[in-house]
């Protein structure tokens, strides 16, 4: 017989990623990733119907068929035996939810559905709520909820219940057909095990269910629309799993489709973000997570339910039990780098960067690494994406100042890296300044290993060592270690994150001049925060208005 | 004997063109370039020793190279007699100033100078005195001068007297050695027929020398070094004479290296901007001529001398006789397009343009004329080369907001077109506020003849009909009517002016529905303005004082 071995399935925008690993240390033995067939269906469903601007949908076989051919692969390659398995794991994108009959099968699988949008799967990105989240942002505000502070004090569109509420008031005979609207986290598990429970951590963040105080009063729902009403016991309704909680054993026919065992134990899911806090090593108080994409989360730890404004969220439990679990984030950070490289280098540099035989970003960065700080001039704010925290403002848009007919793109390059990083340091201080501590800063995401000058960067702005995990694969390394817990292989979730976390693969020390510099640049950056994010000068609202897109 | 001709040449900073003009109608017989042969100095001079680097220093022989090598041109193309020629009139960078002995002749002509960088002329651009400005301008402040409010409240290095004072100071032996200090246009005529006289134009905007008040007091010049004592009598001493006289006949030998008649009128010289208000047809209050190339000249006539901040000079009789003569700035305006064309355009945009066989700069102007007025969200501040008027301020940046993620080139393309237009706006608006009426608009230089589209947006936000003068060569023909004049060709300058100035050529009618949505972005644009160039926020100016250059 081998070793112990656990699998661990991280889910995707776009593909998922499945990981086998030893149970005992962490070690990955073996990989895989599966593109989604339809992927994002954001201008037509599979039948031809055309799509409203907002949409992003999926369709749940998606997920279904990647499931089933991460984990063959993983299998095939590393030649383990079923039997070895003795745990999974799966963390999903959140909220990506799916209305689902008493069975549990998908609205969108029937034929009466098929040309019905509201029946399939609406993505975390799918903003068609927008409508009905300003409405419960109004009433909440109106009724006092205590709730709204909880959530950044602003209900983003979304959240599962925005999305809810949408299909209520949009396609009413899909709401009223439902049983439930599941997360697709907890639908996967259900698929795998035959058991139907909520995750804490998908229910807390991403559907207003405190821990301790449950959902919103019902009186709140039925005032958002009197069809709304009871929308809880009716559509939400399933018991409630912790994280590092078993939801059940393997089924006999999904024990089939994927090669391993009947009843090997099944996590209850967890968020695709949320998750990666585990695979790092997130255990304390004061430690902080960031995980640096496109866009950036930033998850961290606290003693108690300290609220501060601009946080996403704030679970007790939500990351790990026995802690309060908050996340803020950044609406873009590569995705700044992205739009640069990919709209504003002229010919000359893209020539220089294929004679060098290095990427575009890779050039720039060389260039943008040769300059000191403040030696461009200039300064960006980093809302070309809006501003998630602390503001939780999508009105708001980027700027850039100090330019000058000398002005070059290495200097905007490294100034939109500079804003990322000043943005990071304001969702630590907005935290620190209302009593949350953070103390230790780790790096998780592509950028993390792809761009050392931007870590530099953050470390001197932020005045604090970066810490960057190794793993490439934070969710399903995550995930894997739901698994073990969930099987039993550790005496508990602490244990298991101890022995199986990735650990940390470089550490970036803040430079003490640099870090002086950035000192009077982010302050800079904060007066110019407040005046155009905190109602000093609606400029950049009063702009949008005026565009005929908006 | 054939029709009654006069010639005008226009000295730029890289070349000379003339104009050989009919005296009766301005119609243009020929033209002819020519380019110096030395430039620019601002490496080093000829003999190989570099030079500081706010230095632009230039060799007198380039413009007589240039004066000869043109005239001749144009009498060959046109096959005129020497003896059609009645008048000869110039124009000239100002201030740009050299150093001669009592027979005029160049201290840089000299042996024992040729190492010496004060010894040769100093171009308009020459920013070597800024130390010096800056003291003139605080002793100005604190002595309570009331010349200041004529020069838009500070002193610019660009003027002569600074830079006397710089010679006197890094060179005294040149100071000491100096018959005088000249103008190149009061040099170029002095040897054109051998007498010294001082430009009213070229003494009043560019020699803090008032038509009525005359020099500032000694008293003046003594505090700031008390070896400048007396430099108006000393250095500065030249009978002056006003815009259309007559400083001289032309000498037996410059008539025979032009191939022209002795004897034949030589007009006062006037500095290249403002004698294109001639070309242009001003003869009323109330008439503004903006001169759009890389940079932007606003030339005005007013009834008195109402002075409003941000004006760069006010001379009575220093553009027309009878009337005050307004100017006004902007620091960048093509420069700014060309900026972003030359560093910020992807490869894409470059194949397109080349495919389409259009330059970058046509490609973005199409694709920028198909966006509305406030469609791209983005506002920005035309001050990448610092603002001029109102502001006099060279430490301020530029800066662009409104940005997202779907921000495309040709959105900021036109996002900068609108910001000169706004800049162009707050000096009408300046000058209205103050008490100056500006009622005609009229466009010369570059961009008014090669993109309707900045044209369109000049009107659309100005609110005002735009009037594209036909005359490309507006100095050259300025100077013919100063020759005219001179040569007592018409009645008056006056009459020269009503007889020879360029006609409108096309005219740009504002779009209503434009102009209001301008209306409530050139509000912005003057929040902006104030937040950023008043004091409000010296962002920008902390900004560039931690650049290591500056």
């Amino acid at each position: 017989m081998g070793e112990k071995l656990v699998i661990g399935v991280d889910f995707g925008t776009l593909s998922a990623r499945a990981a086998l690993v030893r149970a005992q240390d962490g070690v990955c033995i073996a990989e895989a990733e599966h593109a989604y067939a339809h992927g994002v269906m954001d201008k037509s469903l599979p039948c031809g119907k055309p799509l409203p601007q907002d949409f992003a949908l999926q369709h749940p076989m998606d997920y279904m068929e990647a499931l089933e051919e991460t984990i063959r692969a993983v299998m095939e390659k590393s030649g383990a035996a079923a039997e070895d398995v003795e745990g999974i794991g799966l963390d999903v994108t959140a909220a990506t939810v799916l209305p689902v009959d008493a069975q549990g099968t998908p609205l969108c699988m029937k034929a009466e559905y098929v040309n019905e949008p509201h029946a399939y799967v609406k993505l975390w990105k799918h903003h068609g709520a927008q409508a009905q989240a300003d409405r419960m942002t109004a009433l909440a505000i109106t009724s006092g909820e205590d709730f709204l502070p909880w959530y950044g004090s602003r209900i983003s569109c979304e959240l599962a219940l925005p999305k809810l509420l949408e299909t209520l008031e949009k396609a009413p005979q899909v709401y009223e057909t439902m049983d439930c609207l599941m997360e697709m986290g907890d639908w996967l598990v259900r698929r795998l095990c035959g058991v139907h429970v909520q995750s804490l951590c998908a229910a807390g963040y991403k559907n207003l269910r405190r821990t301790d105080e449950g959902y919103p009063d019902d009186a709140y729902f039925a005032a958002l629309n009197p069809a709304f009403a009871g929308v809880i016991e009716k559509k939400c309704s399933a018991p409630v799993m912790g994280v590092g909680s078993c939801a059940g054993g393997l089924t006999q026919e999904m024990a089939q489709r994927l090669g391993l065992m009947p009843g090997t134990p099944v996590a209850t899911a967890m968020i695709d973000a949320h998750v990666c806090a585990l695979s790092c090593g997130l255990t304390k108080p004061g430690q902080m997570l960031a995980i640096l994409g496109t866009s950036a989360c930033y998850m961290s730890l606290g003693e108690d339910g300290t609220l501060a404004p601009g946080i996403c969220g704030v679970v007790k439990d939500g990351i790990l039990p026995g802690c309060y679990g908050y996340e803020a984030g950044q609406s873009a950070v590569g995705d700044l780098f992205g739009w640069m490289t990919k709209g504003f280098v002229p010919e000359a540099y893209q020539q220089e960067a294929d004679k060098q035989g290095v990427s575009i970003h890779q050039h720039l960065t060389n260039l943008a690494a040769q300059l000191a700080p403040g030696e461009s001039g200039l300064l960006a704010l980093d809302w070309l994406g809006g501003c998630r925290s602390p503001l939780m403002d999508s009105g708001v848009s980027g700027m850039i100042l100090g330019l000058t007919l000398q002005t070059k793109p290495e200097e905007i390059y490294r100034s939109l890296i500079e804003s990322t990083a000043y943005g990071a340091r304001m969702i630590v201080e907005n935290y620190r300044t209302h009593g949350i501590a953070v103390d230790e800063f780790f790096v998780t995401g592509g950028i993390g290993k792809k761009n050392p000058l931007v870590m530099q960067i953050f470390a001197d702005v932020l005045g604090m060592d970066v810490k960057v995990i190794a793993c490439t694969q934070g969710g399903a390394q995550g995930s894997a270690i739901l698994a073990a817990a969930a099987a039993g292989m550790h005496e508990d979730l602490r244990t298991a994150i101890a022995a199986m976390a990735s650990p940390v693969e470089r550490v970036y020390t803040p430079d003490a001049a640099h870090h002086g510099t950035y000192d009077a640049l982010y302050a800079e950056y904060c007066r110019l925060h407040a005046y155009f994010g905190r109602g000093e000068n609606d400029v950049m609202k009063r702009l949008k208005a005026m565009k005929p897109e908006w």
